[in-house]
């Protein structure tokens, strides 16, 4: 099984610490967004969205998606509920992740961490403020009732949260305003074989 | 069962068509966003996220997200694969979906549609156009080859595709330009419970 991804991207960090957690052993293959590797026509062939994460089965079938490789990756294992509303659960969490978390969060991280900020997207970076903080604001409202977003148990879920949230004050987003939140992080950072972000 | 939506809104006809193709018995409530409702503490606390489609159970319990809604109430169905791999490729499709089609084509045609392509939101109109043009590309190459976007039959991920797929041109997407798109949306129109939206 082969993974290709960059551990700098929330998104394939996620798929490396769900297969650290379920010792699931892969080749991990470094691609450089940056240096076009996404968009060379031997990537598009494997995956024509031309984005990372992506999986390749021994068999030569591909998956990408991030969420939807969490998934299938922890078929069968604890970290998904085999319950269908339960498993509902799971992917009400993860779209809403997809939808209205990464979109402001991740995009505000990669203005400010990597791009350094530049005066001519210091206006979007403002406005994913108040976008990223209402998702932080539903996931605190949550995680102040259950300790993991679905319930008693960590599920792919929040792995798929967990990637951009752990890093979110790297896009401008204090995270002591959100306690719960904070707690949470650390329940996952104490699983046992729990790994950080490169 | 109770769903909370606005046919207007593809993400809420989603749900609709399916509940028609398994003959879903449900109550529709009708949400108004324009007049408040999704923004009410009522709504809130239903759903924190403050968005529909929403689904409400008999016991009372709650799910929210077009994608996971789908998947919940075709579980077990002809509609959602029982094969591992399929069911994640059928997710692999929703989560490009909401991260790399709604947000192009859903916002363009509600710019034009619902707002009138007002002068100041031309630019972000024009914006969301290559973002579309991409993902109706992506979909254009897996229908030539399968008629449907997971294989042979038809699933929730072709649903959920289909919902604002088949109004794009309300956002300015000509779809003669995707052949192969257009004949799978007259392929999903013929099955035998389809219903077109409001
Ligand atoms: N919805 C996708 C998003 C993946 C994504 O945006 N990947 C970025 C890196 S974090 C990428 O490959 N960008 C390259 C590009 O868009 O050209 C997922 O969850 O896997
Ligand atoms: N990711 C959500 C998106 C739902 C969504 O954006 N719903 C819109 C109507 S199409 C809404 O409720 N908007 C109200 C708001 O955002 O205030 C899903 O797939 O259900």
């Amino acid at each position: 099984m082969k993974i290709y991804g960059d551990l700098q991207s929330g998104n394939c960090y996620k798929i490396k610490l769900l297969c650290s957690l379920l010792d699931i052993k892969h080749e991990w293959i470094h691609v450089d967004i940056l240096a076009g590797d996404t968009s060379s026509a031997a990537f598009l062939q494997k995956n024509p969205v031309g984005k990372i994460p992506l999986l390749e089965l021994a068999d030569g079938r591909y998956l990408s998606e991030s969420n939807a490789i969490l998934n299938f990756l922890a078929a069968g294992s604890e970290l998904l509920p085999a319950d269908s509303f339960d498993l509902a659960k799971v992917q009400q969490w993860q779209f809403f992740e997809q939808y209205s978390h990464e979109p402001y969060i991740a995009v505000a991280r990669f203005i400010a961490k990597y791009l350094g900020l530049p005066e001519e997207r210091r206006a979007e970076y403002q406005a994913k403020q108040s976008g990223g903080h209402k998702a932080l604001a539903v996931m605190e409202k949550q995680l102040s009732v259950t300790p993991y977003l679905t319930g008693n148990t960590l599920t792919t879920a929040d792995i798929s949260l967990y990637g951009y949230t752990h890093v979110a004050h790297e896009g401008g987003f204090d995270l002591r305003d959100y306690p719960s939140v904070m707690a949470w992080l650390d329940r996952v950072q104490a699983h046992k074989k729990y790994i950080g972000m490169a």
